[in-house]
């Protein structure tokens, strides 16, 4: 739980050494705190497309410099804690050169910690070949960028579907906030959203609401339960009866409600109803209770194989649809799923846990549309390398291969993963459907 | 060039060094030669889909070792050069357990070199939400166990779609051969062919046809060109003037033609459709050439940028379309693009190369459709680490770290990648098409 070379490198003595001899040298993520002011500020705002305008909206105008062709070719040195760039309008090749322009200019004049997103139309909504290519070409630029800027500087591209143009807001607060530390080399798709607006208390977004959270009296699920607590939830904690101890626990210091529950149980669906029928629908529900069994395949024993499946993907499918199709999510409600980098990239020894995480992108990506009709969205993260008790017992060498191979060369913590949960399950997130958002801090193992 | 590792650790006090101190342990691995027999011999054949039929016809029946109850669950301990898992029928969760019962079986009866490739229904031409679910959790199987099986076994999913049953001979012919050595964690997606039926010459596969291979003098240009040459085209090969005299001589080793041309010139398209017109149209267009100017962006020089993306994305795209509108290729015909693992996960330093090697993808995915309709494909390479004189000339430790970060411990070589373009561009793949696949070792750097 405790990345001893990351103070290690941040002291004085630490960092002389690391510099002497090449080591990578880590920054400490700064986080959000409630009561902070969210967004980053001052950013600077670029580029030239239907979505400058939302953006501007965002901020106050002493929040924004904005980008003229001073400031894009001649920087001044007044260091900036993010960048958006609009390049949304950009239709044949030769407009990539704009984005150079800005980058090369503007790269040393943003501050450690900064914040950068770079806002596209998706190749399958592109009317012609050259603007589809101009706009795939995108994802080469920020994931290099997030790679390259380094200082705990994040990188991420959006792109904003004809339509999402005013559904913006809670992404970008997301993005361009501590929220999303950990979160880097992104690819993000917004459609036009699936329920209608709400007013939304950006302090409070989830005042009034109900949500549901498996797995939530420990690690990352906790966390969870915590996050959307803390802005404003109540919270129904799941966790096997065996836990209830812990859980009871948990639901206490989240002033939420304890539900011993084992998901993989026949009448689990039922049950779950059942607590609807008597305490109102939910507004959010994340699926985070998982299981590793990890062993190669050839030494895999069935229980292993069976177990991880009925957990990982048969329960959270079961769960949703059920809930789904009994009006057990309220409208604008929103389901949470948690996959995995196993999931993405697959791992040596995990082919059962590998297997239940890609389906959970099958999942969220098969469900997204049934969801939508009910003005639901689903939803997954896929985490990286997480800080808990589940990687602390991982042997010395591989937990440091695991913490270093990313571009923020260190670990998450559970909170990241939780933020990032919270940015989908938010009220005005309808734009958000069928996604996977990585929190790996731009690992290594996968794009 | 040379890998002294490998070599070192294949010798007799090299593997025991290795195993003493836990190095890794490549196998070099076995490449196709002309006059052997292509396919794996014997194979399992296992599963229940609408492909086993189309892949029994593929093997003459001593060829397969069929997956009866018996040698699922309690295996013989003959080897088998390959296997092939048909779960393209699979629609619910409970069958992948079948999964789990044949590789848990038969993973220690694959020889060293082995094939495997699972075959499966795509997601999108799923009917259920169950189907969709097993058929993506795919995915996590196949790249999880390229990452365990080692000994230099191979592991690729085909996601065959309903109509293109009958066009999975050449896919299954490289994937389950030597040619594809290099290949593996790949997921490729075949459609019903943009072509009709064709009368394959196996042994000679391109005889009578014309190929055009650009940057062709040297490295994986001239092995490109070799291979296709190989299987019976006449090349045409293309570099820029300056290069004329290694141009001549690699036509001349190959016994095909030089044209000397930059890519890059306002004319050089109408050089291509002169050529056209005097020698007849293309069968097959590879477009190898491609620079790299590396630097991060703030140091990048704006000659560095616009260069990279001229050669790379700007000169292909206008071939690729004045090639097909002028019918410059046949009916048949193939484009085959060069992307890399950077344009897929971006790259330190190359943020050029990854923007232009990400808008290859997109002119891949975008361009497919136009191409189809002319009975032509459109596909894309993308090269993890191969060993060439480029990466001859990056520095001792990063180049050691690329090599070895695959799932099979060393770099590819040139022919890696001309072996899975001459797939992509063969007569018989008119089912592949919009495809982008990577001759990578499953790399670390991306799924």
């Amino acid at each position: 739980m405790s990345d001893r070379y990351l103070s290690f490198v941040n002291s004085a003595w630490g960092r002389r050494l690391a510099q002497a001899i090449g080591l990578p040298q880590p920054l400490p993520l700064q986080r959000h705190r409630s009561g902070q002011a969210g967004l980053a500020n001052p950013v600077i705002v670029a580029g030239a497309g239907r979505l400058v305008a939302p953006v501007q909206r965002l901020f106050s105008a002493t929040d924004t410099v904005s980008a003229t062709p001073a400031t894009v070719k001649a920087p001044s040195t007044l260091k900036v804690q993010g960048a958006v760039f609009d390049a949304s309008g950009m239709t044949d090749l030769p407009q990539l050169d704009a984005l150079y322009e800005f980058f090369h200019a503007n790269a040393r004049r943003l501050a450690q910690h900064a914040r950068v997103v770079v806002l596209g139309t998706a190749p399958e909504h592109c009317a012609g070949l050259p603007q589809a290519i101009v706009q795939r070409a995108l994802e080469g630029l920020v994931r290099s960028l997030a790679k390259e800027l380094r200082r705990a500087i994040t990188v991420q591209l959006i792109y904003v579907a004809p339509g999402a143009e005013d559904a913006l807001d809670s992404s970008l607060r997301f993005f361009l906030s501590r929220r999303s530390a950990y979160v880097s080399g992104q690819v993000v798709r917004l459609e036009p959203p699936v329920d209608g607006a709400v007013a939304v208390n950006w302090d409070k977004p989830f005042a009034g609401r109900r949500a549901l959270v498996t797995g939530a009296s420990r690690g990352i699920g906790l966390a969870i339960a915590q996050v959307l607590a803390r802005d404003g939830a109540h919270v129904v904690c799941v966790d096997v009866p065996q836990a209830e101890a812990s859980l009871q626990q948990a639901a206490a210091s989240v002033g939420g409600s304890a539900l011993p529950l084992d998901i993989t149980a026949v009448d689990a669906a039922a049950q779950l109803q059942a607590h609807v029928s008597q305490h109102g629908a939910f507004d959010v529900v994340v699926h985070n209770a998982g299981i590793t069994r990890d062993k190669t395949i050839a030494k895999m024993s069935e229980t292993a194989w069976r177990s991880v499946l009925a957990v990982n993907l048969e329960a959270p499918l079961h769960l949703s649809t059920a809930l789904l199709d009994s009006h057990g999510l309220n409208p604008g409600g929103r389901i949470v799923c948690v996959s995995s980098i196993s999931g993405i990239a697959g791992n040596l020894g995990q082919s059962n846990y590998a297997t239940s995480k890609a389906g959970v992108i099958g999942l969220v990506q098969g469900l997204a549309a049934r969801a939508a009709a009910r003005q639901v969205t689903v939803n997954a993260v896929a985490p990286g390398f997480i800080e808990t008790q589940m990687t602390a017992h991982i042997p010395l060498m591989i937990r440091e291969a695991g913490r270093r191979m990313n571009s923020l060369s260190q670990g998450g913590q559970p909170i990241d993963v939780a933020e990032t949960i919270a940015w989908l399950a938010h009220p005005a997130s309808g734009a958000v459907n069928g996604q996977v958002v990585r929190v790996c801090g731009q690992s290594l193992l996968g794009a």
